[in-house]
């Protein structure tokens, strides 16, 4: 036999062997996700070990400022995420094993019924990346598995290290932007302040409710409560403005810097601040507004409370593209966040820049990113963003990360190739969770491996230059922490 | 010389030799697309052996049943194909020998030089698929090989192992389901059932022109039809809905499992029984009914022939999309399915989910398929169908195949991409022809290379766990057939 | 030690040294974006060295009559060019320094500390293949190497071989398309077909501004001067038309062969003679048009403008899809053209197809190329596209190369796939750059990069047949070059 065969045979077998070896490697190890050597250094030398900003999550500040222990992994993992409750009822569960009031081990059973059905979805990686950061499990949850997970999770969250407060400071957390009514006291992000646990907990201003003029009842008594504890009697607009300015300041106080609204789209109908007083009085009256007085009203409050956050300096975000609480028999008896939301398909570029444009040409447009729900605004609106830079600050308009139902590794791609292609990604502030549960860090990591392994083949197929790694590997710490840490300046 | 250059030489060697060897293997070998060891063993261990379950295909129930044999590959071809016509167009052929009278060795030379310059076109991969598997032909169609491949194909053509019942079992079909009129007698699916073949030749409920009032001539002549063959007199919307009940009971004792409409986009306008009667009785009177009549009666029969199917339990298809018959003078002359037809770009999210959330409340929603035509609809579709589910049927809601201008490598793993973020790949039920021709059935084939090769490299690039192989596989097998077996239950 | 394993780690240090060659190999070296030896073949052995047909372009043809020679980098970089423009604005540099009346050195300075930035933005690319190409220096832009590149350039631009006319034939350019207006004189293109350096200069026909009867005083201006050049007393729609022709006529006389549109959307609504008699006097009159006037006319004129040129047996381009002037204030300082144009994202499908089908049902449709900014629109103006071809002309119906915001890889490869899928990329008349800038000519090598870099990966994956790489290269070729010669028919 040639010498050549022999030494091929050989090579064969030391490739069988690194792939057995491969098999037999653990799931979530040191490399997920990073495809090529590039990718391991920026990730390993540059990102892994960089904090977290969380700027916009939906985690409770009274969760946070009591230090809460979760008795059980069915409560943290199924008591409010509706990303799980539509997969489980895709797989066939009765509503009383999602979102009701099942047994805690037989829904977990349930949940680990349906996670081997759930691979390609992003929660098929969470759930894993979740079990092995957070409690060290290195194992596939699946029916065989299910129960000695459970039990091993449950005997864990007991332990303090796995308080809130623990949990936060585990995942190397900085800082962490909470989700806040402006009739919202802060009490908690108070309590967080003058007892800190070494994490900022900052508030985020998200006004929807005073926008929402179409419900009249929900909105007076709204407009009750900004009264109260804005100390501001409201019988004009001018007084809602003043009520809203105050809680403003007040949030300003607490470190927010940050506002947010959730839009079907964007509001842009021009206004006169006579024609909202004439609108606000008359649906203080109880008349029921026309459908053009609410694009009237909403159009003008979106632009006033931009106008605050131009002022204080805050950054604001866009969150625009749901269709909201579209399967009547879940929403009347769940209400709203129960998994029955998808995504609307209106058009937005028009109307969105002759928003942002509104605030322009005042000098009134604040730090702004804009998120998509649909992947067809993705071009849209980071074109839309490129348009209104200015030259103030570096990276001033910003097209947000993948959000929602695009929060998934093709969706983080696009949006870092949709930044690429359209603007600086070097720019770029970075992930957020966007979540409910205070085990979603891993998301960062899940992210900043998706961004190492991106730039890294860049750079391996020559698209980008090797001499310029420094830069490459700023790139990476950048939208990892840095330029959140700047464009922020919390 | 150093030993290692030595052997990096002979390493060379034979790399060149296994090149060179691969060059002259066949194009569509054993191994065509895919592209790792993993989807391999997917493919040939899992997929390749399932039988084919054609739920939905335009197959004619005639030339089944009178097992035809077609004489000329031309025919076979070229005969309705409007795919072809379509290239051939653009390829600059004269319309005589696209869709016209031309004699049929000069049409299919005509066909012989526009495939060269199809490559990368779905149609270049189809045609060698079907060469290779129907024919047994292992060369490329071009004007240099088109007498050859002609003559041959046609001399095969006239063998008995060549007609359409032949056909059907060389490719393990197991069930298919044919496109139909209510008020078609299904005398030849009576005629399959009585005289089996050994492969279940099923109709498909497609209501369309019972829906489309606007041609109020060809509405009434079509009443009048079904009035005849439901043995009911309609001369009201409660008779109409009585005679399309009696034929919906007829396809079921006929073995139909399934509805399937072709939309432009969701009907879903208010109505009440009130309105589709006047309207109903408007029409009948000769009256041309205005854009909102037929809106609500389009939205109003859509609705309730959809509580038909979910009744039965059946599953019911939504193709939503196309824009029709665009160039007048080809419609002229040639009419409807031409290879006119394209992509329409309507906005269908809040439309989709009025129409579904009006059956869910009423706990009439059937099993349901959605296939959308335009590529930004691909989410939109996705996220709507998740949005319905409700633990009754796993996987009960589904964001359909790859359709028409999509049914292309790149449009399927778009598909299959979705599904996994969207929801539950695992429980797709999986591909479909949706064909006019006998010969289409490679397109099963192709799919699951698709499949394989795209679940493969999940597993090679750590996406997925290696240690998870067994459920890896079932997914394969469940998809290309166990889920759809299980989901119609014919 | 068995020997396999040090004939392994022979080859690790082999694999070693040659990464460790390609690190400090040039950026854009030979094989740039080229992954594999089939690409690598493709690019050189076929695609390098065809000339450039540019049927496309904004340059100026003074600039080029009189062999203008830029003196400074800043003026041929910065001068125009708002892409640039936009990333320096999203680098926070001040106005100034972007459009304005900077100094240019500490202008280029701020734009070679932007260039680090915009890594994976195709500027980052043209920008270091223009210094390569044009320059021929082969280092990264940077503030490290800001002053000697700035240095360099400044001085070979005032060299003969950086002439404008000896710029274009370096760059074997053998055609190139201007952009201009109908009541141009084309005095330039005149002295360049008589002063011929060799490359065929040829004026495109852009009536963008009598369909534009909004501004009514910057129409009747137009309507003046083009009764001047055209020497027709101008009363009637019908004089309007006569005029037109002529000039129509007398740009056949100078060797044109296309026309241009640059659109939001298509207009198609319905019009009569009489209706655009009457809108055009009105408008005459000093009577602002209606929106439906306006909608109508526009429509008219369009339909009547393509009917020219299917006559003259010219191509007729549409770029559909921008909204322009969105920054209100750097519209207002600066005019358009300066950054502020984004995507629009009206529907088009219908429109579209009505427009294209009045041509084609009187037989008037010339070869057309359609161009979108949406992404969301791309496969539907292919399959538009598709719906018109009749046979009369390979390739009659063109969907167009990457524009715009879409000009980069992904949008290249995006288009050449929406091409392969919905027709014949084989009959694709390829790129064009579009540019304002002298030096932008090394797009068409990063076209055919891309290109031929596509093509080999299915080449190498099995999806296209070894066996007729004499039709592939072929392919290549023709895309490159041979099919836009054929086409356009200069």
């Amino acid at each position: 036999m040639p010498k050549y065969i022999i030494v091929l045979q050989n090579i064969l077998i030391m490739i069988k062997f690194v792939n057995k070896f491969n098999i037999m490697s653990t799931y979530i190890n040191d490399d997920f996700l990073l495809q090529s050597n590039v990718a391991r250094e920026l990730y390993h030398s540059h990102a892994e070990r960089l904090p977290i900003i969380d700027y916009h999550c939906h985690l409770s500040p009274e969760l946070i400022a009591k230090d809460y222990k979760f008795t059980s992994i069915t409560d943290l993992w199924l008591g409010g995420d509706h990303y799980k409750w539509r997969l489980m009822r895709a797989n066939g569960v009765e509503e009383k094993y999602v979102s009701g009031e099942g047994d805690n081990w037989i829904k977990f059973q349930k949940w680990a019924e349906t996670v081997p059905f759930s691979m390609r979805n992003p929660i098929y990686h969470w759930t894993h990346m979740e079990l092995m950061r957070v409690f060290g499990i290195d194992e596939i949850l699946k029916p065989e598995t299910a129960k000695k997970i459970y039990d091993r999770c449950n005997e864990l969250l007991s332990d303090d290290d796995f308080s809130t407060q623990s949990l936060i400071k585990k995942f190397n957390v900085e800082t962490l932007c909470t989700t806040d009514d402006p009739v919202d006291s802060l009490h908690y992000h108070k309590s967080l302040k003058e007892n800190s646990f070494g994490v900022k907990v900052l508030p985020t201003w998200r006004p929807d409710r005073i926008i929402a003029i179409s419900d009249i009842s929900a909105f007076k008594k709204y407009v009750e409560v900004l009264s109260s504890v804005s100390n501001v009697g409201i019988s004009s607009i001018d007084d809602l403005l003043q009520a809203l300015q105050n809680r403003h300041d007040f949030f300003e106080t607490m470190g927010c810097r940050l506002s947010d609204h959730g839009l079907t789209t964007f509001y842009s109908s021009d206004f006169t601040m006579k024609q909202l007083n004439d609108i606000f009085l008359s649906v203080l009256s109880g008349k029921q507004p026309s459908e053009n007085d609410i694009n009237v009203f909403s159009s003008g409050m979106l632009h006033l409370l931009s106008v605050m956050d131009a002022k204080s300096g805050w950054a604001q975000q866009f969150h625009v593209g749901p269709i909201r609480n579209n399967n009547t028999i879940i929403f009347k008896t769940k209400g709203p966040d129960a998994g029955c939301d998808a995504i609307d398909d209106a058009s937005m570029a028009a109307s969105g820049h002759k928003f942002l444009d509104g605030l322009a040409k005042e000098n009134n447009l604040a730090k702004t990113i804009l998120y998509n729900l649909n992947p067809k605004d993705s071009t849209v609106l980071a074109s839309m963003a490129g348009t209104f830079n200015d030259g103030s600050v570096p990276g001033k308009m910003q097209y947000g990360a993948a959000w929602w139902f695009l929060d998934n590794e093709q969706g983080i791609i696009d949006q870092l190739n949709t930044i690429s292609n359209q603007g600086l990604l070097s720019r770029f502030v970075g992930m957020l969770t966007d979540s409910r549960s205070i085990i979603s860090y891993p998301r960062h990591e899940y992210f900043r491996r998706i961004l190492c392994n991106l730039i890294a083949q860049d750079v391996v197929s020559g698209h980008l230059p090797q001499s310029e790694m420094s830069m490459i590997s700023k790139l990476v710490e950048n939208i990892s922490y840095y330029n959140a840490k700047l464009y922020f300046n919390f």
